[in-house]
């Protein structure tokens, strides 16, 4: 950690935040307090108590009650979870299920296993900005419509969809709406009174907590199938021995977020802009992905039509700077995002694609450092002909 | 911590071992690392690295190979990906499954689940000390027969079931055999090579992990879906970021318990004797449950028919001991153990049945503390009327 704050610049926040302090903190003394929350005796108890502080703590950085929030191991079990339970729990018939182009492939591959189950799916198109437009969701939706799922924001591109009137839409038809927030969750106030949607998604690591910690938001009185069964954990929600140190990080991180995040998002916009103008001025055959104001604050995503995204993303790591490659979940099979496709891209444009995502430590002086590198280092993948992937990754 | 350690006596580490201080270490490092392990620069490859090294680990306590090793969150999550995953990759058609009566709820309740959506289940009964015959297991052998899925250890009473000769003889009929190893894995070596099970699920906090870390064994070239799709994490088998400090402390337990359990054993099995004799001749009322000898070394599973076992649990709690209430998963809803009811002990005898199980910390001196106190606090309980269970939750 130290030799990163010291010498590397960490732009890949998208797809893990260093974990904050108070949150590690947190962590390290529930470890003391050991004990498995279900059992009655004192440690049990003290465990306990500190996975419903977690839940509290969760439930303040989306505006929800803590009782409408369980434990996942990850966004993308939530996810998945909110996907096959929301629908089997059969507070709707029928067997369509929206979603739009560009969700997160937790999503997307989920719908397509349904699919094979007998469910009809639409993946409602995007604009080039990747924004769906709701009147299309809306003209999607049938009696058979048991569920949509559209994302709060892109993580590949940072576009926010307009989730508040997709949800009033949605509900007023008496269709469920899931959210998967978890791109949007560090870097965007997220407010669950405001948004009417029925199940929320969220990682711990988009927002200073631990990898490997999620939460689904379901919302007082609506129904839904555990995805593990045989244990009362969670209050017979979710199944399974809890990562009691990754809840508490995650409860400790969201608290610390819903406090502070207001304060950062004027210094994100302002260091994004610092190093979108910088790069426009410096990288003329660069392309800025998404859309210019609905978008997450710290976040870019950068077209270098030609390059290879993961010979740069490798070319900028020995130059000390870490930036994202598409979505991590997918990056080590290289192939073009579909989220970029879905905007109309094509594929030398998709391929060359970088993200750039700001955290709580970023400065003004790294943006700088940034910009004095990333033409040189993107200049030599352009011109001076590829690094192959496979030769940049033997010389790890 | 300290505070447990000075005064208090864990006999419940069946629902939860204390983590293990090399573990502790291992993990602080991990954060300090951060990264995502699915990112190609310096940070995710420091991550990716940690949990390759905590495969290797995990691997070598079941004498297995790291590639064998997929990563989870939790014993449950095991249990559950291996009876849908196994089945549903339709290595062998047939929708008949086979478990045994006294498996853990996350086997039985999953094994209901496909019921529901058109299997055949059987559950092959166990006698009074709760083993499984291996030729009725057989016997209940068809050409449909997918999958059998038998425990290696039970948690609630300590009885090993034969799983070598079940795997073989399941085996010979070309059926898939999985087995839960959760309760065994931190009393008993479990081998691999000697045992030819094509699945077996782990937890770490049975062994000095963390909770909220498992991991399911499959040996190489047997085929099984995923759970979780949308991502290349454990080379596509189970989506989602990893619990990178979960895993990298299930790695470093596993690593010091292959290594001091053989070393452990005879003194575990001193002091449950030690445990055991002192209980029959004090107490002459209890009935001690479970095989007399093929049972986990650290393992007591004691029944003082008419006490109510959560007022039990309650009272030796108030006198700084902690043992555990049959499943601490479903501990919460009491009602007579399923294990316990198929070993043929009546409700009396069910609801009044606590377990104490010993760790690397138990000593002589706390097994003979828990001697003194037991018979007065049991005599309380069963002499003096029960304490109702809720008038006791309420004073906690």
């Amino acid at each position: 950690m130290d030799d990163r704050r010291l010498h590397r610049i960490y732009l890949d926040q998208i797809n893990g935040t260093p974990l904050l302090p108070q949150a590690s903190e947190a962590m390290k003394e529930a470890w003391g307090k050991g004990g498995n929350p279900s059992s009655p005796h004192a440690e049990g108890r003290a465990a306990n108590g500190l996975k419903e502080r977690a839940r509290v703590g969760v439930a303040s950085l989306v505006r929800a009650r803590g009782e409408e929030i369980t434990f996942t191991s990850s966004g993308t079990e939530a996810n998945a979870w909110a996907l096959t339970g929301l629908t089997k729990a059969g507070t709707r018939k029928g067997n369509h299920l929206v979603v739009s182009a560009v969700e997160h492939p937790s999503i997307l591959q989920t719908a397509r296993r349904m699919e094979k189950e007998g469910w009809k799916v639409t993946a409602v198109p995007v604009d080039r900005a990747g924004r769906v437009d709701p009147a299309a969701v809306e003209a999607a939706l049938t009696p058979e419509t048991a569920l949509v799922s559209i994302q709060w924001a892109n993580s590949e591109v940072g576009t926010l969809q307009p989730v508040g009137e997709l949800a009033r839409r949605v509900k007023a038809r008496g269709i469920l709406f899931h959210t998967d927030a978890v791109a949007a969750a560090g870097q965007l106030p997220i407010d669950l009174k405001a948004v009417p949607a029925d199940a929320l998604s969220l990682a711990a690591n988009t927002f200073g907590g631990p990898p490997g910690a999620g939460a689904l938001f379901v919302r007082k009185g609506v129904r839904i199938l555990p995805l593990f069964v045989g244990g009362a954990q969670e209050d017979g929600r979710r199944a399974g021995t809890e990562n009691l140190a990754g809840i508490v990080g995650m409860g400790e991180a969201a608290r610390v977020m819903a406090r502070e995040l207001p304060g950062r998002i004027p210094g994100w916009i302002g260091l994004r802009d610092r190093l979108s103008r910088g790069i426009e001025s410096r990288l003329p055959e660069a392309r800025l992905n998404g859309h210019p104001t609905e978008r997450l604050p710290g976040h870019l995503s950068v077209s270098l039509p030609g390059a290879d995204a993961e010979a740069l993303v490798l070319a900028l790591d020995r130059e000390g700077i870490s930036v994202g490659i598409g979505s991590a979940c997918t990056a080590r099979a290289m192939k073009a995002s579909h989220v970029l496709r879905a905007m109309g891209a094509d594929d030398a444009h998709a391929l060359g694609t970088i993200t750039l995502t700001l955290g709580v430590e970023t400065t003004e002086e790294e943006i700088d450092r940034v910009l004095e590198i990333l033409p040189r280092v993107a200049a030599g993948q352009i011109k001076g002909g590829l690094t192959p992937a496979g030769s940049s990754r033997d010389s790890r």
